[in-house]
């Protein structure tokens, strides 16, 4: 697909900053730029090479917009793949809006959504799940979303399905031959090597399928309960969390980040709060309706950390551990932390007598007594929340698949590929096995983008931010 | 003044967007830079002629952080006039965050408010009135203040001043070689010459004294009040100035900007729309409290909008009028426009006998007869209110002041000057003179900053965005 119209957007934040850039792309990018762009060298914008920056004025008419810096990107060079032109601007509303407006009235089009990366992607400059990648990576918040995306970007994922694709199509393509000779019952496709393939592929996907749950509770952040009565101390504990981090955002002004009251990132991963507020209003602790309120919220979470104050905890402790029970009945599989608040004001024997308490539980848990506002016992809370995540797999930077789409093809893919197999195990004809290796070559190529459509795109790059 | 470390800072706005641009100045920029980058080409940065792009990947130790355009400007070329990379990263907060903290930990400084454009200043690149303009340009939200901004950064005002101040130098030198002869008595200064520069020099200064008033309004807005009864049509009048600027600024999306509620650009001119709602609750139209606070409103105001119901004034014109007579009669120079709104419900004989009602009036004002919701009217009263901003002064692109301080230089050099010229008629001794002279010579150069203290540049270069 070739365009012959030329888009134009702003590519920065919107707002008012030091520099905003306009970024044109299309078969008349440079040509539109030279119309309106006077270099302070008389330089021609037409004739200069690609990746070079010059000075100069944008004029509107007789008419000065602004002091201006342009870079060209010629053709292929560039990251659409076609011509493009950056303008970096000052940064004032004003300005951005009136160059924008100049180069719509000479011939650009305001681009859709992520319609750099589309053209990007229609010229062979990225595929599919790389284009996705683009748009993961600049909403990614935190440091295992980040390589995540970055690893996609950069054909982490992508490549191993391209190459799986490819050895089955050549097998495809065999078994097609076979079809052709049919009369002659030959068998081009060594059915040995065959069974091979199908099951390095039913393993890759059955790993990248794997990968998922892990992937999205990584890129949206781990769901954890914090489970306690009112002035437990709960506040606090998230700012403890957060107070190393917190001081590091803050000492770079202009990118602060939007607080997000329920989420923290603890080393690199994000782990999402969930608000219990609010329970637990009533005394009477095990059979209220605060505990069913609680049990709805247990439920949405992957852990568990259980609040307690370590005074209340000395008096009530037999209550709460029956309360516990009650939830890990219900909830087996479910990882529970007990946290013991404000371990300051208690003895010695009083930390033992509670211990001794907490072992006549029937399941094994674990334990930490901490004091929050202190920040006694933080750090080795916050290891073990970690542990719950598998950051091993980000450290080998496996692929993790985070994308819904990419998960529905590749359950698709499998489940043709599964298909194939029984086929090859109950010898079914080529011509049958034929359509079903067909199915699996669809899912793949839905996943790089080599299969596409019209829609299929919209959804995708609708997700995008202007300017991308 | 020569820096020996790097600042960096984000340049582009905070927040998330298709790309953000990096800015990284000093001795070590392009050292540092390096030793980041790793181009894909695998060129070496430190050797890359100065306005070249380069695409490659951030590196954090092994860990990848992003693929980024990295933009080389060297010494002189640049803008600050020190060694300068910019780096045009994915717009992801956290991308640009790790990018900072990584530049940080090379040994980059985070840089101040306006501290690039200030190494600029001290660099010779641009003078201080120029640097000035570089602030109001990234805040100038309309045509005439963009003008007036892109004029002075180019140098039209501190130009006229330095050529000025020269002569005046030149004169200077001249009367304190007098002072070394003074035993002789002698006159190396042409007393007519140099009375032909004092009144050249009181002549410019008192022009671009004069200038402040229409440059502050047009900096900031002229503040209008529309005064009128609750549903007399104010905000559908705001609406239908409105309308067409509206259009234009939302089919750019992603560049729109924050709606300010009672600002209205006409024609690239800003007007301010001081709130008078809630004013005139009572039906005692002549006698009561909110007629006090009309009368405050219309002292900010420099144009007064009195807005009424056609209907209303067929039936209580003469109540009006009396009332209009009566802010008139306190505030005799402001300009009173009266808005009879609603006129598509008068026939052709009620309109005639409202005009003859108007007619009685003490005073000469202007009348229009409109219809907000109909848009009938309106562009006249456009046209109306540009009237009172002289346009004409902006389409000369003569000097215009819009700065404070520069106006206060002004005021004390053109004090000067006359002191000068008093002393000249008054055949004042050379050596008291020499002191004025060079009074009035420490104000020109405290515009252009030639005379300049650290105070001076922390207080203008602290009005300044980060990374400009």
């Amino acid at each position: 697909m070739i365009y012959n119209d030329t888009i134009v957007a702003l590519a920065t934040p919107s707002g008012a900053g030091a520099i905003a850039v306009i970024r044109i792309s299309g078969i008349n990018a440079i040509e539109i730029a030279h119309s309106i762009f006077k270099s302070i060298n008389d330089k021609d914008l037409r004739i200069q090479k690609t990746h070079t920056l010059h000075l100069g004025h944008i004029f509107d008419g007789n008419k000065t917009l602004d002091e201006v810096l342009v870079s060209i990107f010629k053709n292929k060079k560039s990251y659409t793949g076609e011509n493009t032109i950056e303008i970096s601007c000052h940064g004032s509303t004003y300005i951005q809006q009136q160059i924008i407006q100049l180069l719509l009235r000479k011939g650009c089009r305001m681009a859709n959504a992520g319609e750099f990366t589309l053209r990007a992607f229609l010229n062979g400059k990225l595929d599919l799940s790389q284009a996705e990648a683009v748009a993961d990576l600049i909403s990614s918040d935190n440091e295992a979303a980040h390589q995540i995306a970055m690893n996609q970007m950069r054909g982490g994922f992508s490549n191993e399905i391209v190459k799986l694709r490819e050895e089955l199509l050549n097998f495809a393509s065999l078994i097609e031959l076979e079809l052709d000779f049919a009369e002659e019952d030959v068998e081009f496709a060594d059915r040995t090597q065959f069974t091979e393939l199908l099951n390095r592929i039913e393993f890759v996907l059955k790993r990248l399928i794997d990968s998922f749950s892990v992937g999205n509770v990584i890129k949206n952040g781990i769901p954890v309960a914090i489970v306690g009565e009112p002035n437990v101390g709960k506040s606090t504990l998230l700012n403890a969390f957060l107070n190393e981090e917190r001081a590091i955002v803050s000492e770079i002004a202009g990118t602060t980040r939007d607080t997000i009251e329920d989420e923290l990132v603890i080393n690199g991963i994000a782990f999402r709060f969930i608000d219990t507020a609010g329970i637990r209003e009533t005394t009477d602790l095990v059979e209220n309706i605060g505990i069913r309120k609680t049990f709805e919220k247990i439920e949405q979470a992957q852990v568990v950390l259980y609040l307690f104050e370590s005074l209340k905890f000395k008096v009530s402790g037999s209550q709460y551990i029956a309360e516990i029970e009650k939830v890990k009945n219900k909830y087996p599989l479910k990882p529970i932390i007990i946290v013991i608040n404000k371990v300051d004001l208690l003895s010695e024997n009083e930390k033992i007598g509670i211990s001794q308490k907490l072992s006549t539980f029937n399941f094994q848990l674990s334990t930490f007594f901490i004091s929050a506002k202190n920040n006694i016992g933080i750090e080795d809370l916050k290891e073990k929340l970690l542990s719950f995540v598998n950051t091993g797999i980000l450290r080998n930077s496996e692929t993790i698949i985070t994308n819904t789409r990419h998960y529905d093809s590749l359950i698709k893919a499998l489940d043709e590929i599964q298909k194939v197999k029984y086929g090859l195990q109950t010898n079914l004809s080529s011509d049958l096995m034929a359509i079903d290796i067909k199915e699996a070559l669809y899912h793949f190529g839905m996943i790089t983008g080599e299969v596409t459509n019209d829609e299929l795109l919209g959804n995708i790059f609708a997700n995008f931010c202007i300017g991308k």
